[in-house]
């Protein structure tokens, strides 16, 4: 086998309580990647969508992660990638985490399945951290797993798998751009105990509510008092989004990753429908532009076709 | 039915990474306790065991907790209680908490079981108020539900069930006093956001752990960086005791409650029993007097025997 192609679900990160451990996997949209082997030990990449990525190698998160991935897996040959991405770079739905996850589950298919997830992610950091400065795995973790995951540690890497129900992610994107290093400035570098506690006494709920399929404890436990609270003010008309998913009868969501996309949850799917209606209508009074994605939590991460 | 005996289980409270909200009940030692309906509409407590605690009712914490109860349930009548207790007051492994349960549960298995465990729990709250001055539902929860409890928030009372395998507790209690005033003044206001975020992933994966069943995972969940590095210096000799544990095969653990016991958890029998054997070595060589309780994690919190 010398050619795979492979599908990398957009993800979110951050979910609510879950700041800076918890994610999940998005039906869609997903990134479409081939990957060949070529003899030379180098990685050559060509894009065939409109984004105007990088093509070289070191500047570029899946050539960054392939490199990492050849490096570690002390490879004498290279890879060639024709990457069609569908998940809009700063769009806060794991784009860069696509590119270097769905990279590093195409060469470990084309090599041998030598690496575990695990290893994959490790391997796939290195594409992180060109994207975002910090090497974080908590959109590849969702990305290479799928489902829900929880990073417990990076140092040492850390992935546990959350058992969860059928759940129906919204996700609307208005384009606007948020600069990471910017909504990062934005944390507060010390909390008070009694919102941390409030925050782990939410998180530890909303994985015994996943784990039991427990829709009103899902609900009441997706709050967050320590991020959200800041970072909105980079989404203009965050509250009333919020506001008309949860009239409309989204269990609860927040900001996605580093924003500007916010997600929100639902029991079914005919809600999430309902609920993408009532939060573009609030976009559809500006002139941003934006996009709804709506789909069911993926069970499975990155999907390898031969 | 005019009489009713009640056994209720010591607990731990402040699990590691779950502080403030993470509780589980004990095998033993429990508290025993008659109590019976009399048609005066006051609260009569005698206590045979040798604690010398108040008779008055609203200076005792069963009393407070019944005089709760009647109130609650609007009753033209009273109780008299005959305490028992083995829990030694002050241990940190939920005395009052044990008083105050063992007091409603007992009165509602009287009165036609008219209030759900959560309701239970609220009115015992009354109880908890007067032993440690303020609102809580640690050791509450795990005292009236049984197993591993979560109280997601007091206001209002939210408590989850924390599914669990089979684990067995190990816990010192070396007779020393620890004012909980000063236990608390301890706390630091602000934590580090890189801190706090540490716990919740931390609690995170430890209730999804205890879910699954992943001893392993338990292991590396139970990490306090917040309290237990501040509140060890109250306890003697802690962190050899901790150390102690952990080379005898220990899964983990810390301090019960605000102290002074310490607890540790382990993945069976043979091993808490030795766990036990190497804690104990270690204050043998010191001037304290100590008592330990090894048991199985108990499935049910207060038992009530007609």
């Amino acid at each position: 086998m010398d050619e795979v192609s492979v599908l990398a679900p957009a993800t979110v990160a951050n979910v609510v309580c879950g700041f800076d451990c918890l994610g999940f996997a998005l039906g869609e949209p997903f990134d479409e990647m081939i990957v060949r082997r070529i003899d030379e030990p180098v990685v050559r990449i060509v894009n065939v969508d409109d984004f105007g990525l990088p093509t070289e190698p070191e500047r570029n998160v899946a050539g960054v992660a392939l490199q990492a991935f050849i490096e570690a897996a002390r490879l004498d040959h290279g890879f060639e990638i024709v990457s069609n991405k569908q998940i809009m770079p700063g769009s806060g739905i794991g784009s860069s985490a696509a590119s270097a996850c769905g990279a590093v589950v195409a060469a470990n298919a084309l090599t041998g399945e030598r690496f575990t997830k695990l290893e994959l992610v490790e391997i796939a950091m290195a594409g992180e951290a060109l994207a975002s400065g910090s090497r974080h795995a908590d959109n590849l973790a969702p990305c290479i797993y799928g489902g829900f995951t929880l990073v417990r540690s990076t140092e040492p890497l850390d992935i546990v798998e959350i058992d969860f129900p059928p759940l129906f992610a919204t996700v609307i994107h208005p384009q606007i751009e948020i600069k990471t290093s910017e909504a990062r400035a934005m944390l507060p570098k010390d909390v008070p105990l009694k919102s941390a506690i409030r925050n782990w006494s939410n998180l530890g709920s909303l994985v015994a509510a996943l784990a039991k399929g427990d829709y009103d404890l899902i609900a009441r436990s997706l709050e967050d008092t320590i991020v959200e609270p800041v970072r909105k003010s980079l989404i203009p008309k965050f509250d009333e989004v919020k506001s008309a998913a949860l009239f409309a009868g989204a269990l609860g969501g927040g900001i996605s990753g580093s924003g500007p996309s916010i997600f929100m949850l639902s029991d079914n799917e005919a809600t999430s429908q309902t609920v993408a209606t009532e939060m573009a209508r609030v976009f559809e009074g500006t002139n941003m532009n934006f996009n709804v994605h709506v789909s069911k939590i993926a069970d499975s991460g990155v999907r390898v076709h031969q």
